[in-house]
């Protein structure tokens, strides 16, 4: 029987072997490749969009301990936490936090939308991911857009039928680095395979 | 702004619409339907394969307040734990459960493989769910084809390029009801969509 990591080892070989010629530099490869890993569906190599300075803001922020926040309890636990408590960092998701009851009760707004409101402090040169409502993309987007927040990277993965490629094409618009895709795929499995990319980047020497 | 039922109802017909001619039951559809939802991909229309019994043999069990027990934390939290509760039942993955990593330290197995091991006794009519290890799945069809258990359903979507679909292959050929699907492709958020599929139809009226 082989060792988890040996799996991994050879599912990676299989998938550039698969992948044939492409574009993507080493370090963005690194990150399609795993979300391929996760979602056994090289459709990906051709939807998903890096901004440039991605990878470098997304792992500079991981290295510095940066809050990481999701708009779903899948994307939170599908991080790995415990390689991330070496830099100082930590995930969280406000979906059950009670402020986020509160504030959409009291605005008359969708829990999704008062998640990225709650979040916003704790933002600031921070990553955000997304991986299952586009509510909260189009919400967290809104507020890049007034200057109410700058963060670190956003990790822009909604999936579905309503809105979720709508979101993703303004994220693609927007100069705060991002990782998306066009199209509706997405999902949270794929939203956290993106983050731990990028956290093993930053276990790495450069 | 449309309301998350809106959304959720828009969409499902957005799918009915693109699938076009099926032959699926209407139950069955309604979990095929479900996972396209959540993974905004019409391959399952082709690739998931439903035993006969598996949908009556899942509904009744949640209905009785079964076990589901869960192979990763992120199929774990994409079940909607708090439709259950009225029916009694609770969902739960044993992968950080102290037990495990004593048994997998002792037998030199994987964690993926001990938590098997230590579900058995909770997993007599009850519904298990892989979205992840291929390893799990191996090991719970040796115990069923041992005799040592007999779950309900069995929900066998594990993902990826070593061993899932050989692990699939393997569970279309046992006689315990179960859904999975044929090739490399499955997920923890899928396996949770089919759960929560039968959970609703659970809460309808025959």
């Amino acid at each position: 029987m082989m060792k988890p990591n040996e799996i991994e080892r050879l599912s990676f070989q299989m998938i550039d072997g698969e992948a044939g010629v492409h574009d993507f530099p080493p370090d963005q490869w690194q990150v399609v490749r795993r979300v391929i890993h996760t979602s056994a569906d090289f459709e990906w190599q051709g939807m998903i969009r890096l901004h440039p300075e991605a990878i470098a803001s997304g792992v500079a922020a991981i290295r510095s301990g940066c809050a990481i926040i999701t708009d779903t309890n899948m994307a939170r636990v599908g991080i790995r936490q415990r390689d991330l408590t070496r830099f100082g960092g930590a995930v969280a998701c406000y979906m059950a936090d009670e402020r986020v009851a509160e504030t959409a009760a009291r605005e008359g707004i969708t829990r999704a939308k008062a998640a990225v409101d709650v979040a916003l402090p704790a933002l600031a040169g921070g990553i955000y991911v997304v991986g299952n409502a586009p509510t909260a993309l189009l919400r967290l987007i809104e507020h890049m857009e007034a200057g109410r927040v700058r963060p670190a990277l956003v990790v822009g993965l909604p999936v579905g039928f309503v809105n979720a490629a709508e979101s993703k094409a303004l994220l693609l618009g927007c100069d705060v680095p991002h990782i998306t895709n066009v199209g509706r795929k997405g999902g949270s499995n794929v939203a956290a395979a993106v983050v731990n990319a990028l956290i093993v980047m930053a276990g790495e020497k450069d």
